[in-house]
Formats: C-alpha cells, sequence, structure tokens
C-alpha cells in the first residue's frame, strides 16, 4: 500500500488492475506445431494483439492487458486464437484451456482494496461460426472481514446471467456448462469475470473449451 | 444448515467435503482415442478406480471420492491417468488439466463452516519416472465475515510448501511452475489443497501438467 492510495483514480488502467490470461491450444494431432503457431500467427495478423502483451512458455502462453477496452481486447484475441486453431484443424478436434485473471494482489501496482473498481460494459465478439463446448468455472477471492458477502452468491448470479443469455446449458460437478458460438462461451465467460471484478478485486475464472470433441452427441 | 450440526463428526467423510477433481488429458497425436481409453484402462486394471467415482462426459471426467484417504486416492488414480498417457504415447506430447475441488456448497451435504474440518494427512504417490511441468494455482474461496484472514496468506504458505519440497521451480503470471516426477507434481498440489482446506471450507486448485513439450528447454 502506498501513500498516493487516496489519488488513484476510480477508473484504473488494466495494468494497475493486473488484468490478463493464460491459454494452451491444444490440437489433437500429429501436426500440433504448427496448427498453434499458424495460430499464434492468425491473430497477430488480424491485429488482435494491440494492446496486449504475450508471453509464451513451454507449459502456456500469458496475455497481459495494456490497453483499454482490456476485457474486450482479451475475448477477441482468445476467441480469434482458438477459432484459428479449429480451422487449421480442419475440423478435428481441438481444446484450449483459459484462465482469466484480475486483482491478483502479485501483479497489481496498487491497493484494490481502497479502489473503486471500475464498472465493465459488456464486451463484443463477433462470431467465429465455430461450436464450442466449455466447462466454466469462476472464483471471487474474497478475504475474511470483507464486506462483499459470500462468493456463491457472486457465481450463482454469474451461472443466472449466463443462462438469460443462453450459453449455460447445464450444470455439472464443479463447473457450469457453457455452449455456442466460441465467441458467445468466451463473452459469457469474460463479461462474468469482469462483473464480479466490479464488487470484488481479485477475481479468477477458468474454461476447458472443447471443439469438434468425438465423444460430444448432439449441440445441448 | 440443520439442527444436527453440533452432532457433525469431527472428521467428516469425503462425500460429505465434496472431494473430488475433473481432468482432461490431452495427446498431442492422431491416435488420441486410443491413448485416452487405454489410459484410462490402465488404471482400472491397476485398482486404482477404488473409493472413486467417475463420470466421463466429452469435455472431461469427473472424479468423486467416496472413501478415505480420499486425496490420496484421488492423487494416485490422477498420476496414474495421466502417466499411462504418456507411456501410450509413446515419448510424444502430453497435457492434461486438472481441476481439484472440496467443500463446493454446490456438492457437499452438510454446512461446512460449522464443522471441524479434518486435517490431512501428506499423500504418499509412487514415482512413475514420467517428468512433468505444470503451472499451478490454488483458490482458497473466503467469504466475508469469516476469520480465516487474507486469501493470499494460504496461497504463500502453499508455495513456500513447495519450494521446501522441491518441486515449485519459478512463479508464472497467476500460477507458480512445479516440475518433477508427475507423482511429485501432482501429490504438491493435492497436499497443498487438502492443508487448505483444513482451514477454509471451500478450497480448489487447478493444474497445467505438460509433458514432453516440443519447446520445452532443459529441467528447470
Amino acid at each position: 500500500m502506498s501513500t498516493t492510495q487516496s489519488t488513484i483514480q476510480p477508473t484504473a488502467a488494466p495494468e494497475k488492475l493486473g488484468i490478463g490470461a493464460r491459454f494452451s491450444i491444444h490440437p489433437h494431432c500429429d501436426d500440433f506445431v504448427p496448427v498453434i503457431l499458424g495460430a499464434l500467427e492468425d491473430v497477430e495478423a488480424a491485429g488482435l494483439t494491440d494492446g496486449l502483451v504475450l508471453e509464451t512458455d513451454d507449459v502456456s502462453t500469458y496475455v497481459g492487458a495494456t490497453g483499454a477496452p482490456a476485457e474486450e481486447r482479451l475475448a477477441r484475441y482468445l476467441t480469434g486464437v482458438i477459432a484459428a486453431a479449429a480451422r487449421r484443424s480442419d475440423g478435428g478436434h481441438v481444446v484450449a484451456h483459459v484462465l482469466l485473471s484480475r486483482g491478483c494482489p502479485g501483479e497489481r501496482t496498487c491497493d484494490l482494496a481502497v479502489t473503486s473498481l471500475p464498472t465493465p460494459e459488456p464486451v463484443t465478439v463477433e462470431a467465429t461460426g465455430v461450436a464450442a463446448t466449455a466447462h466454466w468455472s469462476l472464483y471471487p477471492l474474497l478475504d475474511g472481514g470483507s464486506d462483499d458477502g459470500d462468493h456463491m452468491a457472486h457465481i450463482e448470479a454469474a451461472i443466472a446471467a449466463a443462462q438469460r443469455r443462453g450459453t449455460a446449458s447445464a450444470a455439472a460437478h464443479y463447473a457450469t456448462r457453457l455452449s455456442g458460438d466460441v465467441a458467445d462461451v468466451l463473452a459469457t465467460a469474460v463479461d462474468a469475470w469482469a462483473q464480479v471484478g466490479a464488487h470484488v478485486p481479485h477475481v479468477v475464472s477458468h474454461l476447458t473449451v472443447s471443439i469438434a470433441s468425438p465423444s460430444a452427441g448432439p449441440a445441448q
């Protein structure tokens, strides 16, 4: 906590909120390397990396937001790279794992507990034509003594919003099943995560996004 | 909350605590279906499914613990199935994603907030000879008004324990890097998750476990 906490602006910059993601993409094919590298090139060529910092290691890729609108940039980038991998897989099975994070105390540069958090706008992400099914989990990281109530109330409100949107199709153990265009699936998770972030400083969400699974039945 | 809360035993049964996991395995090869199905058969043949309930859908597999020691059964099963997939991939790249959960209010059958939570024993998992690198995150889901302090203190204690154990090799954005035999990587995450669970009723952990990545450098 710095001595300048009282001067922090109500709408903190994305990098001050530590808004970002980690993701990994898993094409289930022998030629997975060119699929992944090609998808990363596709989204860069499409201009979807603007306002983002990318760092790839051998497990996953970090995407940090450096420019507003941070949530929309992340949603468009993640949608774009997953859809690109699906297209490059020619209908093959592709899975992506996504971690969304905001306000992690190890990342941020100010004491969020004393700032006014920004109220995010819903993101707009163009449909891709790629259908996906995901298992989605949302974690509001409250602390003892805070006034933010119980974490399940935030989760239940997010699930209700996803049901109204039409992407939440069923509950699973420890996760909610989302189905739809990969753009709608990602937008649902990003909007919920950002919405909880207007009340709780540190919020994380995980998605396992599956495309063209051979064990998938009819769309549900 | 029932009127019998005061009679709840200090060591609640695993199914009452909702102890379980979800996982998905991603062999990066054209023949991924026989690799996955074969790995699931291998762990069943090895008796590693005893005391567990399994439900597979098109995105991931749920593993619920029904018998003690719940944490060790989960750690051995998850280690076994990931190592089996790696062996069946003949040195190819395999990634697994694991979600560990305990005390989720949607799963459990008693009010954990008023029970005495069990203090878990560290798990023992036989080494596999399969080296893995993982990104690991731990989420203690505290609530406002609880006496459990701040969630980062629990996370930092878990990372310190993993460093003493020798599996935590570096910090990454939003995750800690774990390296070692896949058994040690899983045991590190399971022990940390169970240890926090002795103080916080609802605790979730996620791991992305990578084996034989072509972009991995020397072991670190």
